[in-house]
C-alpha cells in the first residue's frame, strides 16, 4: 500500500491522522512503533520524524510528520475523495484556517494536558497533579465559552459544513469524555451537540473499531 | 485601504503579519488597539477576535484572527504578488506545512515563553523566573539541534526556497537576539547563518523601520 502511518493507535495524534484517512475513504497500513524498545528515537523512524514523536507518515516517496501537517496534506492531495475537509475559495479556507489554529494553540493546549494528567499519568503509574487539572480545566472553559457563542451561530466551527477544523478536535474530545472533564463540555449546550455530532460520524466509529484495547 | 491590521507593532504576532504583508508588497492600515483602556476585550475588537488577542485582520468583508491563519490567507490569496511563500505542488506544500507546525508547536512554545520571561516581564515591572528561563532554553536547544541538522542539508527549513515556515520565526528570533539567548542560536552554525539571512531580508528591515520605539 502506498500510504503508511507509523505510530500507536492509542495516541490522539495518530488517531487524528487515521480519522482523516477514514473520512477520505483511503486505505493505509499502520506500522506499529514500539516505545518499549525505543524505536521512536532510532533509525529508521527518526529519518521520518527527527523529533522522535509519532505519527510518522509515508505516501509513496513523500515522508511527513506532525499530525496536523499530515491531515492538511491528505485534505489537499485527496480533495476529490470522500468527505470534503477544506474549501477551494481562499476566504472560506481562511475561516477554516482560523479555527485550525485555535484548535492547535488553544483547545489542544488545554485538552491534551488534561488527557495527559487524568488518563496517561495513571497508566504509567504516575500521580495526577490535581492543581494542574484545575488550571487546565479553567483554560478549557475559556475556550469552550468562545466555541459556545460560535456554535450558536453555525453548526460547525468554520460554518455550516464539517471541516478539518472540527475533525482535529475529535480524538481529545473522545478521550476527555471518559473522564470528569466531560461535565465541562456538558455545561455548554451547543458545544455538547457539536461533540455528539462529531463522535457519531461513521469515520470516527471506524477508527474506534480499529483500536485494539 | 482594504487591508487593516489591528494590534500593537511591538507584538511578535502582529509583526508576523506585517512581515508577510511586506514580503507581498501589500499596502495596509495599522489600527492601534489600546491595551491600557482594555480595547482588546471590548467591542468592536472582540467581534474580530472573540479571544480578545491581537492581531485582528480585515481584508474587505473578511475578518480573521490568529497570526498564522492570517499569513496563510495572505500567502494563498495573494500568491501572485511579491515573494512566493507557499508552493502549488501538494507535496512541496506538505513539507512547508510540516515546518509551519514545528514553528508553531515547538519553536514558538519555547521561544515565545523565553521572550515573555526575559523581555516582557521586566517591562511590566515583574520579575523574570530564572528556573523557567533555564527550562525553556533547554527546550529551545532541542528544537535548534533538529534545525541544525536540517539546515545542513537545505538553505531553508522546507528546502532551498524561503517560505512561510521560515518567515514565521523572524519576530521571535529578532527579539531573542537582543538577549542572552542569542548564544543558544550561535552554538548552531547553520542555524546562525539562517537567522542572519532571515533578519537581513528587506521586508523585515521595512517592518523594523515601521516600529516606533
Amino acid at each position: 500500500m502506498a500510504i503508511k502511518v507509523h505510530g500507536q493507535p492509542l495516541s490522539a495524534s495518530v488517531q487524528r491522522v487515521l480519522l482523516c484517512l477514514a473520512e477520505k475513504g483511503l486505505e493505509y497500513e499502520l506500522v506499529l512503533v514500539d516505545f518499549a524498545t525505543g524505536q521512536h528515537k532510532k533509525e529508521p523512524f527518526i529519518s521520518i520524524n527527527p523529533f522522535g514523536q509519532i505519527p510518522g507518515f509515508e505516501d509513496g516517496d513523500l515522508t511527513l510528520f506532525e499530525s496536523r501537517a499530515i491531515t492538511k496534506y491528505i485534505s489537499h492531495a485527496y480533495a476529490d475523495k470522500g468527505t470534503p475537509l477544506i474549501a477551494e475559495d481562499p476566504k472560506k479556507q481562511a475561516i477554516i484556517g482560523v479555527w485550525l489554529e485555535v484548535e492547535a494553540l488553544k483547545f489542544d493546549a488545554a485538552g491534551q494536558k488534561l488527557s495527559s494528567e487524568i488518563l496517561i499519568k495513571p497508566m504509567l503509574g504516575m500521580t495526577t497533579d490535581e492543581a494542574a487539572v484545575e488550571q487546565f480545566e479553567g483554560e478549557l472553559v475559556k475556550v469552550l465559552d468562545v466555541y459556545e457563542a460560535r456554535l450558536a451561530k453555525s453548526k460547525y466551527l468554520a460554518g455550516d459544513d464539517y471541516s478539518l477544523a472540527d475533525l482535529h478536535h475529535v480524538p481529545i474530545i473522545s478521550s476527555l469524555f471518559t473522564t470528569k472533564v466531560k461535565a465541562v463540555f456538558e455545561e455548554h449546550p451547543h458545544v455538547s451537540a457539536w461533540c455528539a455530532d462529531l463522535l457519531a460520524r461513521p469515520a470516527w466509529q471506524k477508527v474506534l473499531e480499529g483500536i485494539k484495547f
